[in-house]
């Protein structure tokens, strides 16, 4: 059989369901903890921030899949499947005899995978008679996202975008808004948390952890209101499993397993989904890929963080996640292009990688661009920054392929495209592009913010 | 059958060979002429400027189908066949009961149906050995097309982008940069014509007359290389026949035959493409869909203008082509969002119109990006404002069917995304854009610009 360019499922193939990674795993992720009692976060701690479907999604760790809702499947059906990509011209190029896959994630609006996730959170939202929803958005693929899903399922959103984002991508800014959403620069005076920092640093530019501070603020004070987040949680890699699950489906249908799953990783969230199906086989002992996580060197969390419990904003105020961490006071080098920023990890693919079922590296960003316009000029997709993460490593393990002449079968998530990453594609062509690794000594001060999670609720208590 | 949202062919129904549909209209396109001499163009006039093999292209009138090379069908099988989608949710939106589909050309990093034509140019190029192209960009789709296809066959590109273009859309820039084209600001100091106008307006923001006129007069004084056109000639509407072609093959596999056919039209490509197979059928009397092109009231060369010779630049050195024109002189208004702001329309597609076998209309984008907007909300697709004039008209026929009850089936094209027209969409959403049509006036100004075609080579003789 020939294998063809592209594979396309048909609408009966798509997922119903999705698949819950945790059921599989033996050492489950470890409970969030509310800061304020220092104890485990249940239902009732979880549903004045979250969706309480969504919370109830959060906290299963035992159900192996869960019926993707039927308004959620039509949504699905408007841009999925996504197709599974070989590439045939990448592979001549690169002289190789391994055989590169990509499933591609960038065919729709909001330019990659968030929509999967956004989709779900906006149609429970709506069911449970919300009217408006608040996030954050730094590069604005989730803000994207999540305005398309509102609306379609005609709920308001406020979307608290960092304000050198707000400034820097005005273009971002318009999609948001031709979707409908109120796009505020963070910080702003609609929040009292926003006041306070403006009041102290009058001319900053934010952060993504004051934005997520002030989304939640207003999400918490609000009437039938909500704070939705796009990756990191255990719901987003419930949702985007789909992605994992379609590409099993295509790979089975071409005879194909992979050698090697790779995908590129800030919050988790394309790369949970990517490697569910493969990875449900490797817990279950029905298959046995290696997957790779990429991280940006500039924000190692995975590399070189540590395993612990830490807030997941930098405004200290969400509960704790157990997960590889930075620490939340960690801020990356400002010359890194694109996201994968975030100072932690999912603590579904943290506890994963500390169990010892995948490997992670770290790669400098002229290198990830350099592998982008290789990419762009074989394959003919302008690729995410965040996704030639995942590129570079493909090229890379293609490239030994062809020193050992093993034929591996390499499989990689492209999430997205970069349409909107022309500020870093230019930095990259005119040579401005910079390389950072954080000193250890930089390492250590993130990891100074690390919560004593003994000392929690003691103060409380007191 | 349930009809899916998206019906994808496979790779082996893609199709092999492109329509000619000059072949199958009893009414041929005029000849062009050399101004020069006033006679008609052969082979070796235009050979000098455009490559053999698409002057061969250009000039028959008479083979019905065109054998696509493998390595443009490889290429092809890269970012094709584009999803021919069914519009489930704008139709329930609108509570229609009529059947909407569309063909989205915008998957490809173009954004547009633009790289069905530049793929098979460039491809020619490199096999008679040319080793740079030159072209001129407005809007850029064009320009960002050719240098992906240059790019990949290996052949160096000039692009002359319309300067008060390249300043305002500095992404598109980088795009057709990243991809490795030489982006040059028109007018320029590299040619002879751009001297003469930047010494005569020093502050000009350039036209696209003004790029042609740069592109072609790099190519001929350059050795190897030709200039290459993106929409008006028949070689271009060639080649476009993959998109009708597809539409065809998809729509029969759901046993659909279209009532109307909607297409926006510039300067033809898209149009001339996507009615390709049901024009065949209207010519051969084996269908009778009615076909309709929607053009920019700010720009009505079908609706408003005359059939005539005219130049094809505003620069008055190519060959005279006969079209609907508005006059080379015409200039649309500066506040015309987009594409489409080409004074003439493809001899091809003027010929069926002038023969009675297609409809046009005219729209004013105000309520184009209206149209845009709602298909973005239900439809999940930005599309570009060119495409929404397609959208418009659909939208109007779909509310028309509710009026009167017919279940008619509404096909148009949806030639690519708006990602690099959020300027266009943020003054729509900021009240800020206006609608014009110019006054009878104007467009007798524009009119006093066509050439007198008695007299040419005239002057040459005496």
């Amino acid at each position: 059989m020939k294998i063809p360019y592209k594979t396309y499922l048909t609408e009966e193939q798509l997922p119903k369901q999705w698949l819950n990674i945790r059921a599989f795993m033996k050492e489950k992720p470890a409970a969030m903890i509310v800061p304020s009692t220092g104890k485990e976060a249940g239902f009732d701690d979880l549903t004045p921030v979250f969706c309480d479907e969504l919370v109830r999604q959060e906290l299963d760790n035992t159900t192996p899949y869960i019926d993707i809702p039927k308004e959620i499947l039509e949504y699905y059906k408007m841009y999925r499947p996504s197709p599974l990509v070989r590439a045939y011209q990448l592979e001549k190029a690169l002289g190789t005899p391994a055989k590169i896959y990509y499933k591609f994630e960038g065919n729709n609006t909001s330019g990659s995978h968030k929509l999967n996730s956004a989709a779900a959170q906006v149609y429970y939202a709506k069911q449970q008679g919300l009217t408006s929803l608040t996030t954050e958005t730094g590069a604005g693929q989730w803000g994207t996202a999540l305005s398309m899903a509102c609306a379609f399922f005609e709920v308001d959103l406020d979307v608290y975008m960092v304000k050198v984002s707000y400034e820097q991508k005005p273009y971002r800014k318009a999609v948001m808004q031709t979707y409908g959403a109120d796009v505020i620069p963070s910080p702003s005076d609609s929040t009292q948390v926003g006041r306070a920092i403006l009041a102290e640093h009058p001319g900053t530019g934010g952060s993504l952890g004051c934005a997520i501070s002030e989304a939640v603020e207003k999400a918490v004070q609000t009437d039938k209101c909500r704070y939705v987040l796009g990756s990191v949680l255990n719901q987003v890699v419930l949702h985007q499993s789909v992605i994992g699950l379609e590409t099993k489906t295509a790979m089975d249908m071409l005879g194909e397993y992979p050698d090697l799953v790779i995908g590129c990783a800030g919050g988790g969230s394309n790369l949970g989904g990517l490697v569910s199906a493969y990875m449900k086989d490797k817990l279950t002992g029905e298959g046995d890929a290696h997957f790779v996580a990429i991280e940006p060197a500039s924000c190692p969390s995975l590399t070189r963080g540590k395993f612990a419990y830490d807030f997941c904003d930098t405004g200290r105020i969400t509960p704790l996640a157990k997960m590889y961490t930075l620490g939340s006071g960690f801020m990356p080098a400002p010359n890194h292009a694109g996201g994968l920023r975030y100072h932690g990890m999912s603590p579904v693919l943290s506890t994963l990688y500390d169990g010892g079922f995948m490997e992670a590296r770290s790669v400098e960003q002229t290198a990830v661009f350099e592998a982008a316009t290789l990419f762009a000029k074989y394959e003919t997709i302008l690729p995410a920054p965040e996704s030639a993460h995942a590129i570079r490593v493909a090229i890379d393990e293609a490239l030994a392929c062809k020193e050992s002449g093993e034929e591996k079968t390499i499989l990689f998530g492209l999430t997205g495209t970069g349409y909107f990453d022309m500020k870093a594609y230019m930095s990259y062509h005119n040579g401005e592009m910079r390389d950072y690794v954080p000193t250890d000594a930089e390492l250590e001060e993130g990891f100074a913010s690390l919560p004593n999670v003994e000392a929690l609720g003691q103060s409380a208590a007191v």
